[in-house]
C-alpha cells in the first residue's frame, strides 16, 4: 500500500471524479492546481490560496534550485513549511525550463548542462541530480526529468525524446530508492527555535513519502503516445501520471486527440495529470477526455495584465467600457474580489497601477478554474457532465473575446 | 453636538489618550493612519487593514479628483463604499501635492492652477472646488485647502502662506455650509444593483457629516505657529486641527520645539493630527508633545522597498545575512507576516521580484505603527508614558541602523 490513494468517486464517459489522498490532504479531482513557481503563486497568500479552496499548488525544481537553493529549503523543512502552505504541493522537475534555455545548454545521454538565466552560472541537470532538488523541495508529488522537445518537432524527433524520458525515468525511479534507502535527508544547519504562540509552521524537517509521476511523452503523434504510455506502464508501478508537451503550439483539436489516445493507454485507477494546461474551456474538454488534475500560469499571468475569466468569456478590466460599471467581475463568482469590489475599482486600480488590483484579478481568475473543476465533479457525480460541459462551452464561447 | 466627539480617556504630561468618534466608528487615540493615496493603501486589502487594526485611513482630493474623478466616488457612494472600508476616512485636500509641481502650477489668492502630473490637463483648486471635492469623496474627515510652502522658506513667505491658508480656511468654512445647505449630493447616475449576498458594501449613497479640519502652518517660525493657531480659533469652532509643514527637512529639534508651541495653543479637548509624519521615533516624540493622530506613506514605501520597522531599528530585509536566517522580521510582533514567515523567506520573495514580499513587509510595517500607538496609548492610561517612551526610543536607536 502507498500514501497515495486514488479512489474513483464516480464515472461518466471518460470522466472521472475522484480522491487523491496525498501525505498533506485529499484533492477532489478533477482539480486545477496554482502555480507557484518560486515559492509562492504569484501575487496570492497561502491564505488566499485557503480561502479559494485550492486543493494543490505547483513549485519548480528549476526556479527553486537557482533561488533561494533546494538545499536552503529542504533546510527549513521543505517547501510547505518554508512558504507556509500545508496542503498537497508537486513539483515540476524542470525539464521544460532548461530545455527552453536556447542556446544556453547542451543536451546528451546522461543529461542537461546549461547555464542560469539569472546569472549565467553552469549547472548540470540529470536524472539523478533533479530527484535530489525534488526531494530536498519535498513536493508530495514530484515530476520525472524529461526530456522536452518543440511542440513542432517531426516525429523522428519526438521519437527520440520520448524513449530517452522513459530511459530517465528508470534512473529517476533507482535514484529514489538509492535516496529512500539512505533514510531522512541531512539534519538542518538551521538553528532549531521553539515554536511561537500562534505560529502555524515551525521548522521542520519532514520526510513524507514521495509519489514520482512518469511524464508520457510523443507530442502529437498517436503513435509516439501509445508506446511511450505503455513503455513507462512495463517499467514499472507508479502512483499518477503526467501528460507532457501538449498546449505547446498544436491546434486544439490535436490536442484533444492526443488526451483520447492516453486515455485509452493508461490505467483508470491512476491520476492523470495534464501539463501546464489552464485555460477554462481546456480544462473542460481534459476533463471529458479523463484528466484529472491540471495547472497553469495563466490565471496569475493573465491577472496581472489585467484579463478576468468569467462565465461569458474573458474580460479585460482596462476597457473604458467599465470606468461606471458597478458590477462584479462576474456576477455568478463568489470570490473575495466579486463579492466586494465593482468592475469600475478595479479598472481604476490598474489604471493607477495599484498592485492590490492585479492581486484580486490573480485572486478572481485562480478562484474562477478552482470552482470550474469543482463543479465539473458535480456534474459527474450527478452523471450530467455532457449536458453541463455543452452548456457551459456554449456560454463561454458565446460572446466574442474582447480585445487585449 | 456634533457627530465628531473627543473624549479624554487620560493624560499623562501632554501626551493623552481619547476617544475621537465619527460617523464611521471610534478611533483610540494616539493613532497612526495608513495613507491610501489613491483608494488603495497600497499592496494591502481592507481586510488586511482590519485584521491590523487599522483604526482610520487616508484618502487623497488631489490624486482622487485626477484619477478616477471624484464624481464617480460619489456616484459609487463616496470612499468608503468605493474601496471597501467601512471604518473611518480622513482625505488631505491635496495642497501639498499641488504646491509641489513645482514649474507647472501658478497661485495667487484665488487658488492655484497647475497641470496634471498624469496628462498635463489644467486642473484649477480653489478653496471651493477643493470642498466640493471632499465632498464629493464623502471622508469622515476632510482638511482645508492651505497654501504649502517649501520647509526652507524664510519668515516672510512663511508669513504671507499662513495668512493665506487662514484667509482660505474661511472660504472652505463658508463653501461647506453652502454645499450643506444645498442637501445631500446629487442622486448617482450609476444604476443601482439589489445588494448580492454575501456583499459588504451595496451601492450607495451616504451623505453623513463630515468634520473639517483646518492646518496650523508657519514653517519652524514659532511666532507664526502661535499666529496661525490664535487666528485659526478665532475664526471659528473646530471638530481638530491639522499641524502642516512639518518633516519637511527641517532639523527634529526644531520639529519637536514647534510641536511644543503648537501643543500649548491648541485646545486641549480637540484632536491634533500631524500631517506626513510616521517614523516610528517620530510618533513616539509627537505623542509625548500632545499629538494624537499620525499618517505617513512610509510604512508601505519602505515595505516596497525591502525595509522593515523592528524594535530593534530598521531592518533591510535583502542583506545577504538574512539568507538562512529562520527568525521573523521582528521577534515581538504578532502581525500575518511575523506569525508565518522567517526572514528567510522573506529575503527569498525579495530577492525573486515576487510581489507577496513587499505585501508582507508593507502588511508588517502598517502593524508596526498600529501596534506602536496602542501601546503608547495603553502607557498614557498607565500613568507610565515618559519610562515608557524612553526605553523603546533606548531600544529603537541602540542598533545602528542597517545601510539601505
Amino acid at each position: 500500500m502507498t500514501a497515495f490513494e486514488f479512489s474513483l468517486d464516480g464515472e461518466c464517459g471518460s470522466a472521472r471524479a475522484a480522491t487523491f489522498a496525498t501525505p498533506h490532504g485529499d484533492v477532489e479531482t478533477p482539480a486545477f492546481m496554482a502555480v507557484g513557481t518560486l515559492a509562492t503563486v504569484k501575487s496570492l497568500d497561502p491564505i488566499d490560496l485557503r480561502e479559494i479552496g485550492a486543493p494543490m499548488i505547483l513549485g519548480n525544481a528549476y526556479h527553486l534550485h537557482l533561488r533561494p537553493g533546494d538545499e536552503l529549503i529542504r533546510d527549513f523543512g521543505g517547501l510547505h513549511s518554508f512558504m507556509g502552505w500545508e496542503g498537497p504541493i508537486l513539483t515540476d522537475s524542470g525539464g521544460f525550463q532548461v530545455f527552453s534555455l536556447e542556446g544556453l545548454r547542451t543536451v546528451d545521454e546522461s543529461g542537461v548542462e546549461f547555464r542560469s538565466h539569472i546569472d549565467g552560472s553552469k549547472h548540470v541537470f540529470t536524472p539523478e541530480s533533479v530527484m535530489q532538488i525534488e526531494r530536498n523541495l519535498g513536493a508530495d508529488v514530484i515530476m520525472q526529468f524529461d526530456h522536452v522537445i518543440p511542440g513542432q518537432s517531426d516525429e523522428s524527433a519526438a521519437r527520440d525524446a520520448s524513449e530517452r524520458s522513459v530511459r530517465w525515468l528508470a534512473r529517476c525511479v533507482a535514484e529514489l530508492e538509492r535516496l529512500r534507502a539512505g533514510g531522512p535527508p541531512p539534519k538542518t544547519t538551521i538553528p532549531q527555535r521553539p515554536p511561537r504562540p500562534g505560529t502555524t509552521f515551525p521548522l521542520p524537517a519532514p520526510n513524507h513519502p514521495q509519489a514520482l509521476f512518469p511524464i508520457v511523452q510523443g507530442g502529437i503523434h498517436p503513435t509516439l503516445r501509445r508506446d511511450a504510455a505503455r513503455a513507462i506502464q512495463s517499467s514499472g508501478s507508479f502512483d499518477g501520471y503526467g501528460i507532457g508537451g501538449l498546449s505547446v503550439g498544436e491546434a486544439k483539436p490535436d490536442m484533444y486527440h492526443i488526451l483520447e489516445v492516453v486515455d485509452g493507454e493508461l490505467p483508470r485507477d491512476r491520476p492523470r495529470y495534464l501539463m501546464g494546461v489552464g485555460f477554462p474551456e481546456d480544462l473542460v474538454e481534459g476533463v471529458l477526455r479523463g484528466v484529472d488534475l491540471f495547472d497553469c500560469v495563466a490565471p496569475t499571468r493573465m491577472g496581472r495584465n489585467g484579463t478576468a475569466f468569467t462565465s461569458d468569456g474573458r474580460l479585460n478590466i482596462k476597457r473604458a467600457e467599465f470606468r461606471a460599471d458597478p458590477r462584479p467581475l462576474d456576477d455568478a463568482c463568489e470570490c473575495s474580489a466579486c463579492r466586494r469590489f465593482s468592475r469600475a475599482y478595479l479598472r481604476h486600480l490598474y489604471v493607477s497601477d495599484e498592485m492590490l488590483g492585479l492581486r484580486l484579478l490573480s485572486l478572481h481568475n485562480v478562484h474562477f478554474l478552482v470552482r470550474l473543476m469543482r463543479d465539473a465533479r458535480a456534474a459527474i457525480l450527478a452523471g450530467t457532465i455532457g449536458t453541463w460541459s455543452h452548456d457551459w462551452l456554449a456560454r463561454y464561447h458565446s460572446r466574442p473575446t474582447p480585445l487585449e
